[in-house]
Order: C-alpha cells, then sequence, then structure tokens
C-alpha cells in the first residue's frame, strides 16, 4: 500500500460503494479518463459473485485536482447516482484532523504522536483530551495542546458535553488510545465523526475488562490486540486491524500486559494510518481494508 | 528442543512437579549426579518466586539405563516423596502408543502420519478408529488398521464402549484430529490416557460449532486453531499450543475453513509432537510446554 | 484472495502489462462492459505513478465464454495493441497442466499432491519425474504416473532429454519439489513453460548448497525458505514467495532441516496455487503477486 | 521470560560456562542449596550430548544476597573452577549502565528511550553519543545528557578519543542505535564492554549498506532487522535477535525502509532488554539466549 503519493497535490482518493452490478468499474474510469485522469491504484471487492455489495478505491491523477473537483463532483453524483452507488471523493493531499483521547498509559499515544512526526500517518493531531493529566508534558513536548477532563460517574455527562465543544466540526477522526471510559451512544452520536478504539486482546476472545488477567488464567499461548470502530455495543464495533504476539507459561499477567502494548501500539498505528489514507470501508458490523 | 536425543537408547525424562520449595533442583541433580548421568538439559518454571507451584524436565544420559531405572525409581521415590514432589520418568527410546480419532476430514490425520513415517514424531500409531470409512485407504496405505465405527445419538454408548475395548491397555494417547464427535465424561474417565484435540479456532473464540461461519460474520483479522487436552468441559481443558494466519474481506467462510485447516494440522502435529517428548505438564487448566 | 470462483464455468481472467499510460484501465473495463462481462475481481499496479510499468489482473463472468473468447481476443489485440500492452486471457475453469520433479524426500511433493486431491491447488499434476525411486509408492497411490529417470554427472543430457520429451506439449508448469538436480540452460529454454522452485533458505541467504548447515554456523536466529522461477543463474529467479520460521541455539542443523521441511511446503504449495490461478507476473527479475 | 524479578533486592544471576562435562548442575544447585537459596529458574544448554560446550543461567534468590556474594563467589571460585567452567555472577537489583549512540533516525533511539522510562529495560541510559546534533532536544527531554561529537574520516581517531573518554568505566554496555558509523578494531578493544548494532536487513543476506534498496532489487517478499554483537568483521558479529516483516510489489524503497525501522526498534529493544536481564551468552561467533 503506498503511502507516498499522498505528497502529490493532484491525487484523488474516490471511494465507491453499493449493491453490486455491471459496469460500475468500466462507469468510474471511463469518467476518470474522460477527465484526463491517471489511475494510480485500484482496488475492488465483490462480496459475492451475484448479488453482493461492491467496493471500490481509486486513486488517480488529475491536474489542477481541486479546481476540477466541483465539476467531477457532479458528474459522480450522476453516474454513481444511476448505478445505485454511494461515493466519497477525497484530495490526498489534506490530512485527516485528529483528537486523540488517553487516560495515563503512554505507548499507544506516543507511538501515534512520533509517527505523525515522521510523516508516516497522513494526520494533524489538533488536540489530545484526557481524563488524567499525566500525559500532559508529553503531549506538549511535541506541540500538541493536551486538555485534561476529568471523568467520574457523576460528572460523566458534563466531561462529555466538553469533550463535544471541542470536537464538534475540529476533527474528522476521534481515536481512543487506551482511554479507559466508556463513551455514552449519545455521545457517539453527536461527535458525528468515526471513533477508532484499541482493545486490548484479540477479540472477540476476552471482551470486556482486564483481558491479560484472563488470559493468563485460561492459559492461552498467543495474547493479541484489535483496533476498531467504537458502536454502542461495547467490544463489538468494526474489526480494522488484529495481530497476536506467542507466549508461554513464563509470563506472569504483568508481563502478558507489557508484551500485549507492543502489540497494541502497532495495531493501533496500523489501523490509524490506514483510516487516513481512506482504505477502510465500513460493511456494515465488518470492514473492507484496501 | 532437540529431538534427536530420542534415538539414543540410554537417554531418560524426569518430569518433576509439586508445590515449591527449596533445594529440589539440587536433589534431582546430586543423585543423577551419584548415579554417574550426564544431564542433556534441563527446564525448569516455578509459578511464583514463593509460594508457587514448581515444574521441572531434565533429559539425562545414563550408561545402562535400562537396568538402572528400578534403583533409581526407588531413590526418587524417597528422595521426592520427603519434597513432596510427584515425578514420571520415562525412557527416551520409547515411543508413546497412539491411537488417533477421526471423521472424514484427512488434513490433521496425514499430517499426523506423514510426520510419524518421516521420524518427526515420537509415536507409534497402532489404530485409527472412524466414525466414518471415508479415510480407510488413506489410512491403510500406512500398514496402520482402520476401524470404522459409527456413531450415532442412540449409538454412543455402544460405540463408545467399542472404543474402549480397542483402546485400553493397548495406547498411551489418543488423540482426535478433527473427531466431529464430543466424548462422554464416562468414556474419559475409562480411557485413562490424555486425549488431545484440535478445536478449530483460537480459543476462547468462537467456541462450540460453525468456528469459521462466526469468524466471518465477526469480520476478524486472523483465524486460528487451538490444540488442548480433552476433559468434559467442551473446548475448555488446558491449552497446548495456538497459532493464527492472516485473513482479511476477501475470503469467505469457505476459504476461511481451507486456510484454517493448515493452521489446525500444524498446531496439532505440533502439540502430539511435544506431548511425545514429555514436554507438556498440565498444572490445573494450563500448561507448562517445555 | 477468492479461489472458490474458479469453478465457475464462464469467468475469464485477463493479464494486462506493459509500459504504463492512461487510460488502460478504462479501454478494458469499457471493453469488458460492451460484452456485458461483470468485473469479479480487479488488481492494479504500476511501478511508477508517471513513467513506470503497469499491470492488471482481472477477473469476469462472461455468459458463453468459451464461445466469445475468439472475438473478445480480436477486439484486445486491437485496443490493448494500440495502448502497447501485451495481455493474456484465460479461463478460469480449465486447470494448468503440471509436472512435478523430485528427488527423495516427500514433504513438497506430498503437500501439493494432496492439496490437488483437496482441490486447493487448481492443477492437473500429469506426472512426476524423479531422479531415484523411492517416492513411486506414494505418487501411484494418488493414481499419478511416477517415472524414474537416474541423473548422473555423464548422463544429464540423455536425461534432460528424455524429460523434455515427456514434457513438450504435456504441461504448462513444471514445478520443483526439492529436485536435487541443476537443470541446464538449454533444458530451460526447451521446456518452454515456467518452473518453480523451492529453495531451502530465506534468499538471498545462504545461497547454494547446504543452507541449514551455514544458517547453524551463522548462528541465525530465523530460517526460511523461497519459492522462485528458475533462470540460468541458480537462486536468482523472480521471487513468488518466502516465509520464516524461528529457531534457537537449541536446533541442531538436522532439526533447522526438519522445522525449515515444514516452511518448504507451505511456501511452494502457496507459490503454486498462485501461478495455477494466474495471480503471478513476472516483472524482470521480480514478480507482482496479485 | 520472567522480567519482574529483578525489583527483588535478593535476587541473583549466574552464569555458568564452558566444556560440558557431568555434575556441573548438581555442583551449582548444591552449593545454591547450601547457602538456602531458592533457585528461581533455571536455563541448561549443552552443545552436543558428548564433548560440547556447556551454558547454564540460574536465577536465584537468596536472603541478604549482596552482603553474601564475596562468600559465595570464592565458593564458585572453587567449585567451577575444578570443573573448568567460567562464571558471572550479578545483582539483578543493578540496572546495566548504557551509552547509546547516533546518528540522525530517532525510531531505534526512541523507543530505547521510552522503555527505560517505562521499566522495561532495565538499563540506566547515562549519555547519548551522536555524530549529529538532530536528536539532542529528545534526548535531554528525558533528562539524558547528549554529546554531539562531530565524525568524519580525518578526525575519526580523534573522535573516538573522546568516545573512549566518556565511555570508559562509565557504561557496561554500549548500544549503537543506527550508529551510521564504523567503528575501529581499535575503539572495540578498548571500550572493554560489549557493543550491541542493529543491522537493517535479515542477516546474512543485503549485508553492508542500502539493505532496503537491494531487498527492492531482489524482490524479496519479506524484510527484517538484525541484532548483533560488535566485532571487527563488519556485520559478521555474533547474532542476538532476529525479525521480519511480510512485504510486497507494492511498497517503494522508501516504504521498506519504514516498515523496515518498525522492526528494527523491535529487535534492537528486545536485544539490549535480554542482554541487560543476562540472558545472552556469546559462544563464539554464535549466542545462546536463554
Amino acid at each position: 500500500m503506498s503511502r507516498t503519493s499522498r505528497d502529490v497535490v493532484d491525487l484523488g482518493t474516490l471511494i465507491v460503494q453499493g449493491d453490486d452490478r455491471q459496469g460500475i468499474v468500466a462507469a468510474v474510469s471511463s469518467l476518470l479518463a474522460k477527465y484526463g485522469a491517471n489511475i494510480v491504484s485500484l482496488d475492488q471487492h465483490s462480496t459475492d459473485p451475484a448479488g453482493g455489495r461492491f467496493f471500490q478505491r481509486t486513486t488517480f491523477h488529475l491536474e489542477d485536482l481541486p479546481a476540477q473537483i466541483p465539476s467531477l463532483s457532479d458528474e459522480l453524483d450522476n453516474v454513481l447516482g444511476m448505478l445505485g452507488q454511494s461515493y466519497r471523493l477525497t484530495e490526498a493531499r489534506k490530512p485527516k484532523r485528529v483528537a486523540i483521547m488517553v487516560s495515563k498509559t503512554d505507548h499507544c499515544l506516543l507511538d501515534l504522536l512520533w509517527r505523525q512526526r515522521r510523516g508516516e500517518i497522513h494526520m494533524n493531531v489538533g488536540m489530545v483530551i484526557a481524563n488524567h493529566p499525566d500525559l500532559g508534558d508529553d503531549v506538549r513536548g511535541f506541540g500538541i495542546p493536551f486538555i485534561h477532563i476529568p471523568v467520574n460517574r457523576a460528572s460523566r455527562a458534563q466531561a462529555e458535553a466538553e469533550q463535544l465543544k471541542l470536537l464538534t466540526d475540529n476533527v474528522d477522526l476521534v481515536v481512543l488510545a487506551r482511554y479507559m471510559q466508556i463513551l455514552s451512544g449519545d455521545f457517539l452520536q453527536q461527535v458525528g465523526v468515526p471513533v477508532i478504539n484499541i482493545h486490548h486482546s484479540f477479540l472477540p476472545a476476552f471482551i470486556g475488562a482486564g483481558p491479560y488477567q484472563k488470559a493468563k488464567d485460561r492459559g492461552v499461548k498467543l495474547i493479541g490486540a484489535t483496533a476498531h470502530y467504537v458502536t454502542e455495543d461495547l467490544d463489538e464495533g468494526p474489526i480494522i486491524e488484529q495481530d497476536v504476539v506467542r507466549v508461554s507459561h513464563v509470563e506472569t499477567a504483568a508481563e502478558l500486559q507489557r508484551r500485549g502494548a507492543d502489540v497494541e501500539r502497532q495495531v493501533l498505528s496500523r489501523a490509524v494510518a490506514w483510516h487516513c489514507e481512506d482504505r477502510v470501508i465500513r460493511d456494515g458490523n465488518q470492514t473492507v481494508v484496501f
């Protein structure tokens, strides 16, 4: 998956999805050809040869793209509307605006901020919101605002209102980088952008709290982590990425947690990077990752 | 984990386990030294620095081992009894006597038989028992008896009686190589030897039937397999080995099943090989694998 | 990578490659749309956004495909000729005709034959040619002709002539499944079909003979295997697939060889399966694997 | 591999190595038993059942360890001297004193410093020496001295003298965390402590400079990294740890480098952590990692 092309000013990404039918690829590629666009990459997936759902991600180079977008969008509305497809057209040069929410542990947060600094994840982290003050220095050291909003059972509604005030219209994505609080259904509806969470187990094994102790008790030989979109059903949202690491009888639960932290940060960073490149398409409770 | 040493006639394996206390390693190694044995490998594990459980596996070379075993056992009884440890002493040259139970699918069965033939698993498969006749030719091609004992809900008790008659005193291990029947608690008690099963998922995810369809529905990004000792609690026995393979939105449930079959046969073969080398020690519902 | 679709009678695979230029995707998909074909999957790769090489693999469903192929080919000649692209059009229902060449070790051979029997690799193995007689019973047990052609330094030219007589016009692919002989440049030219080899190391590490001993001597912590197309430069042909397994100081060279055998059979089987689904495109000394 | 036990004040680690002979395990464990020590873990390896080299790592808990060390050492001198073994006895509570040398890239450096801060690697990084000034702010943000010593062909000898002045008697380990300079044989001799380097390829593949471009040109399907002790033979020192990540035709050489950076930092961090726990024993040009 080429991640360099985003540097090109005139690079566009077109996501198309809908019920599968003949001629979608031809319609899109012909329209792009008409505009003189060069297709740089094209990924396509149908869930079934007949009667399934259709997904396509196309990146293309088109001279003077920003100026052409209005006209291109009009034609896509028309062409894809007739084919019953919805679409999303983005400019690769525009990074996603991201807020990260954390509690006290630093491993996922630092990995994300460091990758942003290296240019590995195409995002601008505009703020870090935390329910504990511990990570303030680290975040501000990257030149990023850190906002401490304490949360307890009584204050949750008010805390979420504060969070929403900061987030609304300001971000394209919220990342929960080991934010140890459950967000309400109201929050998820009002925030209006995708929320990605890292769960510290290989879902659906060890749903809920304390997965490393549960893994130790069960005597598993691999432990894992899962990045998923957050839905109202805890730990049940569409999975973006998972990975595991081998363990044995030797590790204590505390050591499993340390080993797991390495997997967590990698899985979350990959999921966020792919999301920010418009590689992840939701398909009900599953994802297509191109 | 050296697997060559089993060829040596005078190689012994000593498993010691019990509540942890000082001096066990010294007692065992001094006793072996007294006999003139050379320790070839020694693995030791304590579940806790203080007050935990103790496990030790020692392989040693002792001139004329078969003749020395009675006397050595007497001394071990004495020394380890005082230390509150139980032990198991085996001669590496003696392969485990194994029965494999199967239904219709061949992948786990063939992998075990191939590896036996190549000398990779130190076992003698004395019989294959199947509830379907399909795999008879394959098994007999290896020169191994294949016994077809049909099973249905009504006949289960009788079938188990037939199986037990074949197994009792004849085998050291029963391997369920995708045997799609549940064995009764009575059977497990009467068979009197360990039973290893391969479950076609990464336990504890997707317990029970149809794990590949469940995995597809949940949209996981890795699928796995688990080899475990069989207990009366289905899919809850001590895990010996697990592994996973990466999948994506592309695979259908049928393709997940095919990818999974590769993981199943490897995981089961590894678990059986380790068991046959006395590398696996049960610790309640967990295992120590040296 | 869906492997079920090959069962469909009217499924075609079109491979296009050449210097990258605008409009290739559109031209192909429009032509297919004109015929009423439904694109089932489409993979595309350009080595460079500008001035690179272009590769596309399209699978499509077209009613009455066999009858339409002549006309479709004519139009492809025309359209792709103008765009400077070469192409290859195959019917998914036709399995590749394969010859396997072996020496004495069975692990790669058995894995291939067994996967063919299970329908996992879309090929017909028409013959197995061996320079030793050892594996005859195994091969004939699968109902496949086994031809023993001894080879020594003096007889190599004559042996190759015999082999060529068997292979010419009869196979689409030759697989060297641990065939421990070097094929001459003459043979490779005359055989006229691709030849896939499994090398028992992670190339380019440990080129040449005795890689497991070399790996042991160097003290590596992973060992691997490499499937590649055979060219006149030994161990230098385009790599199709590679994989590794973790090892440690414990394993002897003989044990590394046994561990490596597992990797070899998997890597070779994957490479052959992908080749037989027309997923592998050669690009100079590299491959594109869709 | 338990990493918690180092917190215990009275925990000792004893490394024994030499030519294999009978009775070493018994002698060591009896001596420890005599002192009332409790063996917490014991790993043992013989390169050959007969006439090989012997390695043992024992961790033990001994009341009032610091006070007992002189007497225990005397007895070890005596007992192990008679058995022809050398030994190393360390207190687990004492972290290794480490200097890190870097050039401009931050990924390995930051991973080490993060892990030190989280208590994952049992070391005290006393200084970071760099031939470029770029990483000064990052390092000083951790409260660690950063010393910039420019190096060019003409100034190398003088630079090494400066480095040696800083390092001598002050550190137990030097880590080259992508330090893009070759250290002279003189330096290695005079520094008097082990030096660990991270090589950005799966050695012995792609020895020397530019491994990612070489990997791209060769079309490999996996790329890796290797942590090894530095010897005078560039890229030929004993390997401590290696790992790989899967790549494909899609990645450019620049993207391989980015993917590889993730592997590099993990491999180096693991190697340094293991070294700091006295888990790595050199055996000629190989290592035993317990």
